[in-house]
This record gives C-alpha cells, sequence and structure tokens, in this order.
C-alpha cells in the first residue's frame, strides 16, 4: 500500500467543508470519490486541517494510501481528472514513508484572512473576501494582534464545538498587510483551535473600527472566555495556505 | 442633467457580454436597471470598452446622465445596493462635465489575460484563467509579442463580425510576465478590433509550445488575413484593467 501525499487546492464555496457528512458534499468526498475510481477500491483520504464549510485552501496537505504503485504524476492527473469539474484540484503528488500522516506529522498551519476593505462591495471576489466598507486603522489592528503572540489559552477565541482537549496554543504569526484595496491577515501557529482564525479576525476588526484598543485585545485574552471576544469572521475570506512538516518552512504555497 | 462616471468592475461569468441583448442578462441591463431605481427614470448608460461574454473588467469605465444632482458617494452607494447579488460593482463615482464620453473620450484601454500555467488544472480560479498544462517558453512569447508592437494592419487578429471601420491600430503594450504559476499577459492600445486580444495571446500559445516561431507572428501579421492566426483564447482569462482619457496615465486599476 505505497502512500502519496497530495497539494490540494480547493473553493470552499460548494462545500460542508472538508470532512464527509450527510448533508451535502465535501471536499473529502470528492477526493474520495476520484480515488474509487483510480484503483477501484474505497479508500480513506487524511488532511492536515479540516477546514469548515465556506473555507477555502491553496495549500492543504492530504495524504491516502493507494493498493497499487501509481506513478505520481498519474496519481495527481488522474485524481484531477475524476474531479471535473468540482473546484478541487491536485496540485503536486509524490510518494511518501508510511510514517508521513499528513495531520499528526504536521508542525505548523499557514492561514490567509482576505478583508475586501472599500465602499464598494466585491464584485469578482464574492465569496472570496470578508467585505467591510468602513475605515480600518491596520496599525491598531497590528498592535491588538501582538497581544495574542505566543503561548496563550485562546478560550476566548475557541467555537463552543471545538474537540481539542485543551485551549493551550501557540500562536506563531499574526501579522496584518495592506494590499491595495485589501488587508491581508496572514497567521501560523502548529495548530488552531476550532474557529480560532475567524474568531482572531472578527475581534481584530473591532480594534481596526476603534471600538476597541489593542489592550482590550489582551483583556479578553485573560478573560479565557468566549462571550469576551468578538464575533466570528465568515468563513469567505480563509485560505489554508500552507502545512509545515518537521522544523523545516511551510509547503510550497504558504 | 449632470453627467456622472463610473469606475466599474465585473465577473464576466453569468452575463452575456456589456451589451444589453436579448438572449440574457447584460451587465449594461443590470447597470441600467440600477439607475432606473435610483432616479425612477429609463436611462442609458455608455462603457469604454464593449466586452464579449465570460470577459471581465476590474477597470472598466462608464458614464450616465442622471436627471437630478446627486452625491457622487450616493450614486455608487445606491447602485450597489440596487445591483446586489448580481457581481458588478460601482467602485468609483464622480461628477463630470457634459464633454465627458466614457466611449468617444477615451484614448487608451488596457487589458490583462490570465494563463494559468501548471499541471493542475484551477480550482479556486475556475472561470477566471485560461488552463495551458504545457510547458510554455515565456521569452519565445516575448519575442513573438514584440513583432505585433506599433501600428499595423491587424486583419489577421481580427473577428469576422468585428465592426470597426478599419483594421488599422497601433499596438503599445504586450508582454508576458511569468508570477508562479500563471503567465499575465499585459497588453495597451488606443482601442483594440473586436477578439483582437484573444487572438494575439491564442497565436503567441502556439509561440509557447514551440509550434511557431517568434518570426511566424510577424508573417501572419503581414498576410492580414484571419485564416493565417492562431485560435481565439477564451473569454475567461481576459480582463478589462483600465481606460486612459487625455494624455496621461491609465485609471486606477490599470
Amino acid at each position: 500500500m505505497p502512500r502519496y501525499r497530495l497539494l490540494v487546492e480547493y473553493d470552499g464555496t460548494p462545500f460542508v467543508g472538508w470532512q464527509r457528512q450527510d448533508n451535502g458534499d465535501s471536499v473529502q468526498a470528492v477526493l474520495e470519490r476520484a480515488v474509487a475510481r483510480l484503483c477501484g477500491e474505497a479508500v480513506n483520504v487524511y488532511a492536515a486541517g479540516r477546514t469548515d464549510a465556506g473555507v477555502h485552501a491553496t495549500g492543504q496537505v492530504v495524504h491516502v494510501d493507494l493498493p497499487k504503485d501509481y506513478p505520481a504524476d498519474t496519481v495527481r492527473n488522474a485524481l484531477n481528472y475524476h474531479m471535473k469539474p468540482k473546484p478541487v484540484a491536485v496540485v503536486l503528488a509524490e510518494q511518501v514513508s508510511d510514517e508521513f500522516h499528513a495531520r499528526f506529522s504536521a508542525t505548523g498551519r499557514s492561514y490567509l484572512y482576505r478583508i475586501l476593505n472599500r465602499r464598494a462591495p466585491p464584485a469578482l471576489e464574492q465569496r472570496r473576501v470578508w467585505w467591510l466598507p468602513m475605515a480600518l486603522d491596520v496599525e491598531a489592528m497590528n498592535e491588538g494582534a501582538r497581544r495574542l503572540l505566543g503561548h496563550h489559552d485562546f478560550s476566548t477565541f475557541r467555537a463552543s464545538e471545538c474537540q481539542a482537549n485543551s485551549p493551550m496554543k501557540t500562536l506563531d504569526v499574526l501579522t496584518l498587510t495592506r494590499v491595495g484595496d485589501e488587508i491581508q491577515v496572514v497567521t501560523e501557529a502548529r495548530s488552531f483551535l476550532h474557529h480560532q482564525v475567524r474568531n482572531m479576525v472578527g475581534t481584530l476588526r473591532l480594534v481596526g473600527e476603534g471600538k476597541w484598543s489593542p489592550d482590550d485585545i489582551a483583556r479578553a485574552l485573560a478573560a479565557k472566555d468566549r462571550t469576551k471576544g468578538g464575533p466570528t469572521a465568515p468563513a469567505d475570506g480563509l485560505y489554508l495556505t500552507g502545512v509545515r512538516y518537521g522544523a523545516g518552512k511551510s509547503d510550497p504555497t504558504s
């Protein structure tokens, strides 16, 4: 059973999320159907990040064990062929050792959150960005973001349905940059709690609007209480951009 | 009747093109319906570039005469409100003199053509790029592109249904740049013939693949015969990015 590692890109809009569910199509189901067509057997695929409904990926990492030794390029091309016209693509495929596990071997995840910050709503970027038409102070948002760096109890930014054993996480990167009409939020950690990125972005927006000070972010964090955080930012603006393995840098697209 | 100039962005995918037609929804019709809702009267809008079905815009310029003197920001906000959820947005609105005409005052148009050049098909960029999975020699394509610069009879790159009086055009810019997995083609001219950009891109692809030499481009141009050019590239990859007025630079997004 040779193991393959796949770098996967998808538009999250039409999916119930990464994970197979009864109430709609998932990215996992699309990939597993394609694998079944390639090798004639039902096979499970495993992802580094179980993204929510509507969340996109440019650098999701997946592994799968195939019953036969296919050339890696054949795996990539065949899966892409069988997934058409679903908006999921295998960008790279490579054979890896049996010790590699997309989720459990991962030592870092990178996300991008895109805010469209202009008076006009998105046209070309509908369902790809969070549209915030009001003036936002990016410098203040970065000040607030710095209060979240490091090892903390992130209960304030954790969804009630989060299944992690512990709310303790180490946030390595959280920076906001204005790029044209957009504010791009880049964040990295070994792992994140459920909704952590969207809850941090939704809270930083309050700082950008001047409703909160950067210190209010530190106070909210210290409260360890979800009701003391800001609202959850929508899924549309969120992209899983890369996964790191070992001590090196994140994967290609991050 | 105060005149307003609008900078308009749209996703061309769901439209029959800029121009009002009987066989489906057009960007013009979406804008005109929104104007009618704002001012209670049927009013025509005029665009700098009458883009084809499926062609996108980040920098289309439109003018419209309104029966009343509205603040420019009200015009932008009201039109955006009434166009929801169509993927059309008025990015800027400003009042201009009666002498301004979006089409006839324009002295330059800029287009971007996006080619996704990788083995995997697009996922997030479906209907936003032309997917070409084979290896392409961008240097050779740029060599070929240079053969098209200047004042020429562009009949080889002109759609049979083109309504221009003359096939003579002056091509000011045509450059190809590799940006990650993409090849971005940027082109500028006072005006273009119908399908000229798509026909030039479809022909340069032959050079990229090594089927044509850069000199074959010069020979095709000299033939002044559409049957001597390459195929028409699809609409999906094409974006009207800016319109120039007077002697200055193109509009904001170009």
